[in-house]
């Protein structure tokens, strides 16, 4: 065994003014810092750079180890050596999003003009201004046309947006997990978790910086999410009914139940890597998600130039099969060239966070069909 | 059409002192006063009563109206004359569950021995206590045995707990969109809600009677309530991503979404209508369920002497047809009279309040059968 690879998060800052970022919504932005990883070498053709896309609480350190780590990135099993994502073959690239807290451009920033935190002068963004950070990061990377991006969950929703936003940039998209537009029911969970953010009196309508997070609503918003990313099944098999270091029911107000002390252990560590106010813009972000927007969603897609491979887990219940057959069917219908899998699993939707075997074998024979089918070096 | 019918609440105090009663837990509570409602008339046999039990945050008034009531009782479309539960047949009773704050003694009323609300000094009860409570109140009606019993939800939980625990006191039960044991998942959303209410500073370790309730706390909990009572379907359905008032999305942090303003409107009235340490008491009292507790479910069921009538609906993931299902294969493993009926339906759990018509059919003809089969006038 050879020692763990060491990686460094790099930075790159662009839109400086006079030339802001303009977001979706029309307003501006600027500077951006963009938080970033690479794994491998981009080839002499440039040809091997495939972009990953984190979800909503993720970062950009997907695989290898950081000085001092204990335990590697949080997609290492999909990417390294020999991997789905084989960094002897390709160049992989991460980048935290626009609206996180873990190096890009956030409500936590500071706000050059004002020297504070934005908090809510942050404006409100959108997949697609994600998408548009990522853009302004390859061309820094000197990168016109990706190999692949994949991401699952808010990456995959990242992947359908940048297949249909720069069909002339993606030669493949990988879209696990994810959507091309959020539910009521998912707009719905997010709304729970927000409301529970914004009841905390921590929270201060967003003006918490150097005081106290509003810990505890936070970590009621994370504990609600954490149910909605397993499934019934996994719920039963990890927790069931098992008591907490003791013998019988407590009959008082304390944890009689292991699962309760779970998601407790959930919200709390959250609070500690997590920002409210990220966790507010990124769910809006994707609640605001809608590719087709009223359209039909064969219009939408019509401009796709990539191939697809959609990935779905059976007993993801957040972002259900159903959800991902809609958008094959559409894709189908304009003749997109797109393959669709749905692995069985009784992870629910953290399944693209723990079903390596399959993934893997999916995904790296897609990435050397998609090479050779497009005669890329 | 006649006048609509008027009832009246009425009330029934027991295990004054030094005769209180005794709890699973060990700890005695008295006095203990039952709020109930009686529709219909009690024939001479005393052999027509019908006890319905109300769902997590209802009441003991669930048909007919009150006197100035703009809308009738809760479940007015299932009881009444020529309805399900025909109160031109049946002597129909409902009563509110102990630990409620709807008339029945809970942690909102006053403890006698100090003068002041119990708040966080009400022991913990179960469903099994809720079911005592019920068997004090038909005693002192002198009904000796229930031609049946029906519920949803937790009134499907007590539907059971009646035929386990008192086998001889019922000749059928009726168990809608229930269970026989709280699942993790069941209890993990309980827990969010339970956490959401404890994390209002106004909940003050539930001693905030005659001051402000925790109500954006207790919001939060009725909001992620609201999304298990629906289905994926009715909610899409109801809302999907229509927009509140606005040609288009806002960009802000005020409500873009129906959806939104649904649960915000669903949790604020909630709050007018509902106590904060009941809803504690009473989602601890689901969490506990659990008839068989350890041991095997046929088992748990051997004594039952009542015929059963068990109804799931296909859109229901919070008591999901799987789990009526196995509490029906454990049934007939015990030669119990079981008749179990899944019902389709998109509304969710919420469908044993809206499906009238199915259950209607179900229940109307499955009465007259116990009836029959019984031989009981």
């Amino acid at each position: 065994m050879s020692e763990p690879l060491i990686v460094k998060t790099r930075f790159f800052t662009f839109a400086e003014p006079p030339h802001p970022l303009v977001l979706k919504s029309g307003v501006t932005l600027g500077p951006v810092t963009v938080a970033y990883e690479l794994y491998g070498e981009l080839n002499a053709a440039r040809s091997n750079a495939i972009l990953i896309f984190h979800a909503f609480t993720g970062d950009a350190h997907a695989a290898f180890y950081h000085e001092g780590d204990q335990k590697p990135g949080w997609w290492a099993d999909m990417i390294g050596p020999g991997k789905a994502f084989d960094t002897d073959k390709y160049c992989v690239i991460c980048s935290n999003v626009l609206g996180s807290c873990k190096g890009t451009t956030g409500p936590g920033s500071v706000n050059p003009a004002t020297g504070k935190p934005y908090g809510l002068t942050f404006p409100v963004i959108t997949i697609e201004d994600m998408v548009d950070v990522q853009k302004a990061l390859l061309d820094h990377l000197g990168i016109k046309k990706l190999l692949s991006c994949a991401g699952g969950s808010m990456g995959g929703m990242q992947a359908m947006t940048w297949a249909v936003r720069y069909p002339e940039s993606v030669h493949s998209a990988i879209v696990i997990a994810a959507c091309h537009r959020h539910t009521a029911q998912q707009i719905a969970f997010h709304e729970v978790g927000r409301q529970a953010v914004v009841a905390d009196p921590e929270w201060k309508d967003g003006d918490y910086y150097g005081r106290s997070m509003p810990a505890r609503g936070l970590a009621v918003a994370r504990m609600v999410g954490h149910i909605t990313y397993m499934s019934w099944v996994s719920m039963e098999q990890k927790f069931g009914r098992k008591l907490l270091d003791k013998e019988k029911l407590g009959y008082d107000f304390s944890k009689d139940f292991e699962v309760q002390n779970y998601l407790e252990y959930r919200g709390k560590s959250f609070v500690e890597r997590f920002d409210a106010n990220s966790y507010l813009y990124l769910t809006k972000a994707m609640d605001y998600f809608d590719l087709a927007g009223g359209r039909k969603l064969s219009e939408a897609f019509k401009n796709i130039a990539a191939d697809l491979l959609v990935i779905s887990f059976t007993s993801d219940w957040l972002y259900p099969s159903s959800q991902s057959q809609e958008m094959v069917r559409a894709l189908k219908a304009d003749d997109v060239d797109v393959t669709y899998v749905e692995m069985q699993s009784d992870y629910g939707h953290d399944a693209f966070l723990v079903e390596f075997d399959d993934q893997t074998r999916a995904i790296s024979s897609y990435l050397a069909k998609v090479q050779r089918e497009r005669s890329l070096p």
